[in-house]
């Protein structure tokens, strides 16, 4: 299989929020935004793989900002490094006001998904080759957050998760 | 403020899985089962707080089971830790087989979310007291998540994380 | 088949009131509560049966109190007495209040579901043993409302039915 | 104000069954079809009182066929009897094979509504004139139904549903 | 195969505008009533073909009137012209205003649909027989606009469309 | 005002085919794709104009190709011409083979939009300045289009359509 750059699965979807999708606070609800960038992430994931893929994990996604009902929401999706069968997903939200159209960052998360064959067998996925240097940066990143989350499911012991350890060692 | 239980603010939310809420492989979306988790923690949040809550992070969620259609599921939510203004929910998913009934561990997740008042400022939230053996564990490792936050999104030193590091020093 | 208690089909259901499924009062809409309803009691029917279950009616239910958005709805369902192919299902539904956290009972319900195999032909259930005194109370007023239903559908001469005869009577 | 005959209400909702409506048969939820009568429903009694209506109560409504994915479902309502502030609805839901086109009524149901102002204060409808043979069928039926609602609810003593006693004592 | 007339395919739809369909001025949504629209309008091609039927098109629709929330929408779809396999469909849209039950014009539509087999292979329909005034200028009408979707669609040319010519000539 | 370029109104909406949004063939229904375009195009004459906008005509949409259930359609909008109040948005609708990823038209559409006050009422927008060779062609087809549809709503004389009688005269 050749490598894939993160622009062949970079994918984006822009949407309103509706009233039907906000809190008490005519704001969008956590739920959704969750659901969105699970449907984005899904479709970078598939355009990486061109496999069925499924959600196998969702890494910290901080909700920094509240989103106002009426906003435009962008939500961005793109490979962030493939392992054997797995991907993860880096996606980058963004709102727009609706009047003065300034465009700000609403929040950042990251997705693991899995390429699995019609039985849900996991299958392997092309390499990823990170192009620009955010892309770099985030490729480098995403080996440290794949120890953590084999440290933090008791799959690696915290001394073997080399780059991570070296985070609380400085 | 009186201290509270996790059992003041436990919530079941018990639903069946739709053929609109399915992937390819007639599976819940995992995007879905985000969806509903944040509105069980969210009221878990508000029984705890009794304030409007939102949704302020997702920390890592594993799917390690597929749930297919059909599936009964329910996804139980606990206020597991209290902060000043925030709370740590704890979520476990269980899924029931349709026939035979057995129910299996489906995935858990942790959803941290923070109280807030009409204008959105966050506003104190009452302690929490565990009680079992098992809310006494996800209290304590509740801190440790909180500071592992705190590291990667840069707010905390990781040598001031001293529980967390001495996880990675053993 | 061994017999079973209302216990292994009890069914909690909790949930928010939306925004979508409000009246022009801001309360929640009849036909919502009904669906909701609905599949909890259905969930609960295929508990007690461990089949297909299909709703075969729905007995006199009343809108006693409105429910506002922003509630906290729990929809609590339990088989209350079986019969050859069919079980009725006794629901009650609590409301909440969003900032006090008082639970007032909403209404309540009786629907009827029939167990049915893949062909939809119906099939024999366990028979229900009443447990507590509210359970055995529901459980003979249970056979009352069955032949209501058999006299209602000109299924059931008046004067068989003995104990609802007896109703009217004294 | 002046009486109003059944015409004036009749509320004509025809649509499909889509898939996110099936269950496991692939028929539509008894729940669905529970919610779209109580749309209508609120139609007719709005047409017949120009007020704010809410659901009151759901009498005894049966599933007798079941509606394939695919059909297409007409509910028929419109007010049989109008009381001082609320009105009884008669609905006929009929659906429709998709090929043959051959048309058989799925199920009748009965449903009360209340007339209210802004506040939610119960507020007077007109009369109605029932004109055909089956509305005043329908008409002098719904008499009965209420008496037989206040005995069940406890609001009227069996003896004094004179003739709803008639029906058990012949 | 039997001509049919308009009546045999008109249909009714008739609903409320929900919260959850309304823009930021309170108003119906253009998208969902033009998907409103097409479900009606698919339920009348059904109807006057008897076979599946997918659309085809959508001819110039205007949202003239705005449709406030709280309004009973009533859409009205009935063939206006049948061809070889494909169907006009004209479509009249109603609102109603909640309290005076004063009826208005909010739009017309014309979509046009395809019969199709199981395999989506285009198959013959019904010829239609216009009865009314209003029936046989709206099949007259249809030839005029088949010319002009051709014309525009590059399909016919200009001088060919003999109907539609004669308009700019005059 | 200052003229804006297509590229400021772009607007990339990418999505799945959903079970729900599915007809009885597996495709995508056509009200779903006319739902999802004008959402779309109103995010598209929203950022042009940064006014509130409403849907005020749609002109006519082929549909060529059916959409297979999970298929990946991407909708594309984008100003097309500005006149005084309303705006002209081309829509290209793409959809992606799940597995191969080969990218075909779907279809096009057009829709009008108008941009309006807080009261509804019309209000200016800014001129469009088409940059590429495709935006010119379908910035000079504008002009038609809006003859066209004066001509058709009897709001303009035929003879007075200079560049569409053109069109029927050679």
């Amino acid at each position: 299989m050749r490598p894939k750059n993160p622009s062949a699965s970079r994918t984006v979807m822009t949407d309103m929020v509706l009233p039907s999708e906000t809190n008490p606070l005519n704001n969008l609800f956590g739920g959704e935004l969750l659901a969105r960038m699970d449907r984005a992430a899904s479709i970078a994931a598939r355009r990486h793989s061109r496999r069925i893929t499924v959600t196998a994990s969702v890494n910290h996604v901080a909700f920094n900002r509240s989103v106002p009902l009426g906003s435009v929401v962008t939500v961005e999706a793109a490979v962030s490094r493939a392992f054997k069968t797995s991907m993860e997903i880096y996606i980058d939200v963004w709102m727009e006001d609706r009047f003065t159209g300034e465009k700000t960052k609403a929040n950042e998360a990251i997705y693991t998904f899995v390429a699995v064959d019609d039985t849900g067998i996991p299958t392997e996925v092309p390499s990823l080759e990170p192009v620009t240097e955010q892309e770099k940066e985030r490729f480098d990143a995403a080996l440290r957050r794949k120890q953590l989350s084999l440290v933090l499911a008791g799959k690696m012991k915290p001394n073997e998760a080399t780059e991570l350890r070296a985070l609380f060692m400085d």
